[in-house]
């Protein structure tokens, strides 16, 4: 009985430990170093390198170490097996709290004191007025992100590819349904899952359909931005300012323009990252799933992509 | 029957024309063009200059435009006549956002993120872990503070001078109360009123009994604080990081260490601003009080200075 752990680049004792504690006599395999590739049932991936599940030759399933799949799916040599995600409580109010603080950073003013502040500027401002919020994407993140902000006296408008219908927010789904939910919103969230289909989703297009001097904030992926075409919405004045936690390439290039524009707050993709306490439950109930041949928890439509 | 209004450097227009709307028929004169002041019954008075009360010879009472009475007691021609502030819901409410922002930036180490972003530097971290927060002074917004981060299930120690129950918070009073308050705080939030007893009254000492690494947040009064001291326990790291939204001299001079030092946020005093639309409501209350000898509606203690 084991499990292989096949996430590059990040440091590991921790969750081996605690699935040592949880799981006393299951071989926990780490790549690129298995011992017992044959032995392996279940894979815990993240970011895998191509072909690193290529000798776990009776691997019964694969479990994201993360809420998001689009860097396990893109992998062409990914076995055809159920995969999960990790759908996790503290994740999502880890986010709504990432998204507390950037929404309240902006409704005080805090980018434009700060600025002021380096130029030694002494000039008191009333708030922003922020009172309408969409997200964008009405997953566990999306629906926890419009709970709050519904419950803080927000309106709050949704918008998702298929119908949802949430208490309390303007649910809005489709291509026109998309133009409706931003339409009056003074700070628009993405948190929709990166797909074939979402990659550049937001372009030229979509920011022009946003009110003018709506506030953006990217904690979804960020390959679902056309990044020219958010820089430009950014310099003619359409968007007044972003947040963006999350990149095309990350690390963020030293030579990217995000990093210098002044309506551009750069956060290092720590809106919302797994937790391993929280995160472990799931790993241990999926792996005795699979020695059980019961369906996983928390399974991802491969088709849907999430 | 008329009211004055010595409120210098400040647009008054929305406020004249609320009080005549709601006031037909009592004049209301603007310090320093007085047209008829013997008809003044009371004053609305802000930071008012030396002698600008005088020719008002039929004074009867006098009523602070803000939160705060020490820019007005402070000035030695004031009669001594019965003297109130403003006590305003949407006073407490702005504080209390005003704290939360502040609060998640440090959490969020947007301040961290901050100077990473313009040194083009991708380093995730883990959110700081605050969990205790200290609120200096119990009036109307130290409670308003205290309860509002008690709901977001932090735990809260509260100073005052005179001993307070709140519940659910950990009062302390007098001055080892103080060293009480403040040993295990995170944040330590001032609120205190500025008085001939709380000048200076944070200095090298009372920073010394912070927990080390704590941020300071002051949003009551700039001369509460002693600068050097403050200045010195930062860079010394007794103190991790300080938000200043109040100063000793307003504008904060251009020269001021503060407007360059790494670890101070400075925003131009506007926690807390007076609104006029629910602050108007208890001017007229206590005007109407005045011409009918009825005692004044949050009456200040001129001994004590709130």
């Amino acid at each position: 009985m084991s499990i292989a752990l096949v996430i590059p680049d990040r440091k590991l004792d921790s969750l081996i430990e605690k699935l040592n504690a949880v799981l006393p006599g299951v071989l926990i395999q780490q790549w690129p170093n298995y011992s017992a590739p044959e032995l392996v049932q279940m894979a815990v991936v993240w970011k895998q390198p191509q072909g690193s599940l290529a000798a776990l030759s009776n691997l019964k399933s694969l479990q994201s170490f993360g809420a998001g799949v689009d860097s396990i799916v893109s992998d062409p040599t990914l076995p055809d097996l159920p995969l999960s995600r990790i759908v996790d409580p503290a994740l999502a109010s880890s986010m709504v709290n990432y998204l507390a603080g950037i929404v309240l950073h902006y409704q005080l003013k805090l980018d434009v004191f700060q600025r002021q502040q380096q130029q030694q500027l002494w000039k008191p401002k009333s708030p922003r007025l922020l009172k309408h919020i969409c997200v964008l994407g009405l997953g566990e993140l999306g629906q926890a992100a419009a709970q709050y902000f519904l419950d803080q006296g927000y309106l709050v408008s949704g918008w998702s590819r298929s119908v949802k219908q949430l208490e309390g927010v303007h649910c809005f789904c489709g291509e026109l349904g998309f133009k409706q939910a931003v339409a009056d919103a003074d700070v628009v969230i993405c948190l929709i899952p990166l797909t074939a289909q979402t990659s550049n989703f937001l372009n030229t297009e979509s920011f022009a359909a946003f009110k003018q001097g709506a506030i953006f904030i990217n904690v979804a992926r960020g390959a679902i931005v056309d990044d020219a075409a958010l820089l430009s919405a950014l310099d003619s004045g359409q968007l007044q300012a972003a947040c963006l936690d999350v990149f095309r390439e990350e690390p963020l290039p030293i030579t990217d323009p995000y990093w210098q524009h002044p309506a551009v707050l750069v956060t290092p993709h720590c809106s919302a990252v797994t937790n391993v306490d929280t995160a472990i439950h799931q790993i241990v109930e999926n792996y005795q799933r699979t020695l059980n041949g019961l369906p996983l928890m928390h399974l991802v439509d491969r088709e849907r992509g999430y």
